[in-house]
């Protein structure tokens, strides 16, 4: 690539900050690839995007939270799969006008990430341009302990589980996530999962992903979903009902998941995560596509992001 | 990630345009993540990106070459480690009002890199936004057969040889090089690699990596160079000379080596690759910084991109 002003002020900010287990990661930032070890296992790999303006807004999050989020959304694939983090990589197309310690608060908040979950940013590619600010991370994961989770592998008859709360993640939540990485190794070790995703889209499109991916249907429980205090709140301004949030916001980067029903019933049971939430919100079937049935026992397709469907509908339960 | 429209249609694209060998790649696009095999080597990563208006510009690259330079950029690196590249994951950041056919281009691309160098995108992220064209890549390989080859490895004493010729790529050369995958894997079996990189930024500037990862000086003949004569063609109509444009144009992806005399000479002499040049250009000596050699002897700093130095000097030999 061509070398932009900055890079390797950048490079040594990475080097400065982090410290290479030499065994796991032989060559780090600064050559022209990283070199990490992952052991006999094979190796798993994403990369997502932030763009400016669709993504985040500089007037609402701060560099270092954008750079966060740009690691979290990443760690996320890593949980949705059960899958160990190993390293990252991050590129950023800069706004020209940005200073060093703007790009400097970007790379804070990728260490704030890649700190936490042990998953060190190993390479990079920065360039400035008189556009928006752009930044992504490919992450590479391992299957350690457990087998990784595809979404493809749900059944009829299982159930369908979903950590924490969701809806109205823009109220900030979006930026500050926490990637449920541990919930879901935690979770593929105590019961056999079927099929895992990370609800990054909203629940209504996400499910929907399972669903084809499964060659099945599913349907869930409009009384049963786990509605965050952030839709209610944004409910009570915009018009669109609590669950119509919970439903097709997007970014709550929770898990949904699918496994029989005895195991599903079990984790209900237990609460191996402890605090955090485990709901049981509707069942695989046969057939195709997504239903949600209501209060009332009424049965409709939950189209992906249909939040204009439900409005329609005079909001749901809840 | 929030998922734009056009993203599951470019996926299928990749699925459809993709036979992806299921021992290789046992989970492909569609999923969290891609997961492929690497037996028992560790894996090496690196990511590139191309911005609008800095890498490339749609009215002289076409989307296809676009997507192509994509790839090719990181499949240089790996070649600059003499690394097997193994997969790849892409993103895009999607001019609003570019339409499928655009972004089906951009995939052609990136297809025909893959299919080239066997390096399939498992992975991707396309997001539309109302700015200029953004693309990137990044790129997992392997050392196989091959210890990966550093830039830090350089020792006083060594010979420098390049690639190829050098300079005046923006007149086309940089949408549709070949990375030196083969190449560099040619040479690191034929030889002991010292320090190798692939030229992106251009020879003075690359070479001022490997002198300073490696902790020693570099020097250059000026007159040994191997110009292009795209720098040739250049030269004539913009007052700069062609050993300016050899020195400093970038994105030539040419590979710079460095290693014992006794290998150099034997490289030079038995030239394994054929048509492709193999140039003695300099050597590596006790200190820092890069000179280079005039053709009357007269030694000068050489600095990074450093150009401007070159052209106050009313050019210099050739």
């Amino acid at each position: 690539m061509t070398e932009p002003k900055g890079e390797w002020q950048l490079i040594d900010l990475i080097r400065a900050r982090s410290r290479f287990d030499p065994a796991a990661v032989p060559i780090g930032p600064g050559d022209d690839m990283a070199l990490v070890d992952l052991g006999e296992s094979g190796c798993l790999v994403t990369t997502d995007t932030l763009l400016e303006g669709t993504h985040f807004r500089l007037a609402t999050a701060t560099p270092r939270q954008v750079g966060y989020k740009a690691m979290a959304v990443s760690l996320s694939d890593a949980a949705a799969m059960a899958a160990e983090p190993v390293c990252a990589v991050a590129w950023v197309g800069l706004p020209e006008g940005r200073d060093m310690a703007f790009a400097e608060q970007l790379c804070l908040g990728l260490s704030d990430a890649a700190a936490r979950f042990a998953c060190p940013v190993v390479g990079g590619d920065v360039t400035s341009w008189p556009h928006p600010l752009a930044i992504g991370t490919s992450l590479v994961a391992r299957p350690a302990g457990v087998e990784p989770v595809r979404r493809s592998g749900a059944r009829p008859g299982d159930l369908l589980l979903v950590t924490g709360d969701l809806g109205g993640s823009v109220l900030g939540r979006h930026l500050e996530f926490v990637p449920r990485v541990k919930e879901a190794r935690l979770l593929a070790r105590a019961v056999t999962l079927h099929a895992m995703i990370d609800l990054s889209d909203g629940l209504s499109t996400d499910l929907g992903h399972i669903a084809r991916e499964s060659g099945a249907a599913a349907e869930i429980d409009a009384g049963t979903i786990p509605i965050s205090s952030d839709a209610r709140r944004l409910a009570e301004t915009d018009g669109r009902s609590p669950l119509d949030h919970a439903l097709n916001d997007g970014e709550d980067f929770e898990l949904l998941l699918a496994l029989a029903p005895e195991d599903g019933r079990r984790l209900v049971r237990e609460k191996p995560l402890g605090d955090l939430r485990l709901t049981r919100i509707g069942r695989i079937t046969e057939g195709s596509g997504v239903t949600i049935v209501g209060s009332g026992g009424k049965r409709q397709p939950l189209e992906a992001g249909g939040y204009e469907h439900f409005r329609s509908d005079g909001g749901d339960s809840s």
